[in-house]
């Protein structure tokens, strides 16, 4: 993504109602909703005024938020650009007032009709993940709450965004071993507990409904380290895996104390962890929000390697695209 | 729960900060959070101005909202008010300035000492629906927002709140011979995917995680009606159990969707529908909002016959509260 497209956004937004703007939210559906999660989370987190939402595309339709207006902002994100929820979301978006910012990989995507600034993006495994919709949708967001409210950290969000890729490569050749080594371990498991919290909760759902369930016909179930304790660690014991995505930053304890309970009375554990990942690299300020990008490509690493055991492409389906629904 | 006390907490709350209110928040863990999720979801559907969000108690500890402050009215609700998580987000929300409501069942609970607002609620099969701490939240919260902004259906939430435990009840008897069938039926599964939308979704998890995994020790994962299209599908087949909590209201098409994949698709599906049940005795400006009281206790009833057929208690756990964590 050329960085004058997304400050040419950021700018076009800025502009919408004046200048008036008091809510930024997000809308889509299954790996394209989960993109968007780290970005709302942001918000929520460091935003003084501005507020936010996240919604899976229907339930946006059917119960639009009352605050939607010309003040807002909404980020809809749909890969195929086809979606018949997504479309509609931002149908309905661009219906009241707000400012539809439109993301997706098809340049004669239906989404565009109804998005006021249209951003496609790169994918594959050529495309850099600072191009990709989570990363972008991420530093548009960033630059915005700094329009908006002067959000104090841009300067380091830049930075985090020039070194993004090469940790990101660095990670990918170290976990060679490790995402084989899973596969082989736990090729025969159907069930996985997935594990996440803070800036990363959204890749811990993501990995379990599109790469586990979508992609491998695997069960799975998404468990936020915080809640862990007030329900679901119930059913831990040696027999059941878990992943556990650890992540850098203020919700790091909130997953080692997982890691720790896991260590004592799961067996089958496998810890994804950003700070062992290099994630670091990155300032301190602003580190935690790079989370997911980092998680996202690591854990396709992981399924693509459960896929070879599995012998099981990722592109098949026995539905999607297939049959009516 | 008297009426009086509610009133008095919503007015104490809304002379907080000499009235000027822009935001409330809801934290807890576990079950109690999900008490709160219809709360935030009436807020993020009707409020005009009012902001909210709901957090998980260690995440909202760790990772604060920049605007929480003395405009906001938290919250937090623990059963035995001594969570220590949850004590611990009260005492932020105060320091920030905040005004809090603490719920709880216990008169001693740590949980006090932080809330500006005290509510002991009554608990057990001889209460009342209306006198659960899900039912209190979700009456003060459209009191709140009555106040702060003139939403205009708190007559018709008066009405419905006269109504539910007759609603409730009946449902109940309804219910026997189909919680007994089910509960026969389903005795050896071990793996359940538990679907909502919209105000239920918070009790598509609490079931998943609360009443599944920690009382049955069973696997379970919650999926959103309108994500289920989006990836999680792709696992349906006639092994795979499925239960539909199918709310009365805006976002019924989306259960409805998966209904009717899953009778394509599935055959083990258990559908509990809020309109077959009588919640259509309530206004219709209001009676969606009302879906997880129902929904909560019959529930119940459900995982009650599961524990019958297991010969597992609900009371039995083998970490929480016996081991450190």
């Amino acid at each position: 993504m050329d960085s004058n497209t997304v400050n040419k956004v950021v700018k076009d937004a800025l502009n919408h109602n004046q200048g008036k703007i008091n809510s930024i939210y997000f809308t889509a559906c299954g790996g394209s909703l989960v993109d968007l999660y780290v970005s709302k989370y942001f918000l929520e987190a460091e935003a003084k005024k501005v507020t936010t939402g996240w919604y899976t595309a229907n339930e946006f339709v059917h119960v639009t938020p009352a605050k939607l207006g010309k003040d807002s902002i909404v980020f809809v994100c749909s890969h195929s650009g086809n979606t018949p929820e997504t479309v509609e979301a931002a149908k309905v978006a661009q219906e009241h007032g707000a400012f539809t910012i439109g993301l997706t990989f098809n340049k004669q995507a239906d989404l565009l009709t109804y998005s006021d600034a249209k951003i496609i993006y790169e994918w594959g495994n050529e495309a850099e993940v600072v191009n990709n919709p989570m990363a972008i949708t991420l530093h548009a967001t960033a630059k915005l709450l700094h329009g908006i409210e002067d959000y104090p950290y841009v300067d380091q969000f830049e930075d985090g965004f020039k070194k993004i890729d090469t940790v990101v490569a660095n990670a990918i050749d170290q976990v060679q071993p490790r995402t084989k080594a899973f596969a082989q371990k736990y090729k025969d498991e159907e069930m996985f507990y997935v594990l996440g919290s803070g800036p990363s909760f959204g890749h811990a759902y993501g990995f379990a409904i599109c790469s586990l369930m979508e992609m491998q016909w695997l069960n799975a179930s998404a468990i936020h380290s915080g809640e862990y304790f007030h329900g679901p660690f119930e059913v831990t014991d040696k027999n059941t895996p878990y992943i556990l995505i650890k992540s850098l930053g203020r919700t790091r304890a909130l997953d080692e104390r997982a890691q720790t309970f896991l260590e004592k009375y799961a067996e089958k554990i496998e810890i994804v962890d950003a700070k062992e990942l290099g994630l670091d690299m990155i300032d301190d300020k602003v580190s935690e929000y790079f989370n997911p990008i980092l998680f996202y490509t690591i854990l396709c690493e992981y399924r693509s390697k459960l896929a070879d055991v599995h012998n099981h492409s990722l592109d098949v389906r026995r539905y999607m695209g297939k049959v009516k629904y």
